[in-house]
């Protein structure tokens, strides 16, 4: 329903550069996740990054909440904002991605390539990467909102997205 | 179950000295609700400030997405962080509160002290609090979670977060 009564945009070069602008300088997220006991959201934090194809990845713990739900129910919705945003934070450009997460398994191929791809973002996580409760984890994009200042909001898709 | 498995440090003055001082300062918070087609979680963000009996309240559009979901399930978790962190950002605090959102009817007789009190702290919404289309939303605290950065997870209750 929501997206069927707030007010878009027609998605053009502009929302697409702002968004693939928000992706690839962010290096953190707020992920929301579905509590299954509950069924009520949980929004956390987690580094952000992106893998050599484009896609955005994380690196999180399975002693954190999110890692928990995630690992019985992968779907989730990532918040990409500004890092600084001046005077109203609401006339800020700020991304919502709704993903799939996908665990990298410890002894699949991809895996050496993705975590040097990671330290290479995120050095001081250099210092827990090999620790066994923390794992890489892939997130498939389906869809976006992009809200880029008052009345300028967005629905965007995977093929908006794509970081080069 | 997530918060069973995960480790917890018992709730101590330093954990809700932390968490209190981190309502009294945000100026925004990430919202996540869970879209009713989808059962999917969302995120956003909105402008965050507090009622004059410390309950975390916002400014929102019906416009919105969040507005029109909080609509249908009031049910959201709000993430406030520290607006700037330096370093590695999963070392830095951050709060995720469990809430319930109440609408402030726009003829509830508490709603002028309420829009006053708002507007201190967000002179800038000063251009739009007067639409047709913005609402007064309080925020009723149920649980929340402090992550203080790494091995430091607590669990506090509407008691701990008490901001006089």
């Amino acid at each position: 329903m929501a997206d069927k009564v707030t007010p878009l945009r027609e998605t053009d070069a502009e929302a697409r550069a702002i968004a693939t602008g928000l992706i690839a300088t962010a290096r953190i997220a707020a992920p929301g996740v579905v509590e299954p006991e509950t069924g009520a959201p949980f929004v956390s934090q987690i580094a952000f990054g992106l893998a050599p194809d484009g896609a955005p990845i994380t690196l999180i713990s399975d002693l954190a909440l999110h890692t928990q739900v995630l690992r019985q129910d992968p779907r989730a919705s990532l918040l990409i904002a500004a890092p600084k945003p001046r005077g109203d934070p609401m006339a800020h450009p700020r991304l919502t991605l709704r993903v799939r997460a996908h665990f990298i398994p410890d002894d699949a191929p991809e895996r050496p390539a993705l975590r040097e791809d990671w330290l290479a973002q995120h050095p001081k996580s250099r210092l827990y990467v090999g620790f066994a409760d923390f794992h890489l984890v892939r997130f498939e994009i389906l869809t976006a909102h992009l809200n880029a200042g008052f009345g300028k909001a967005y629905a965007l898709d995977r093929n908006d997205l794509k970081v080069t």
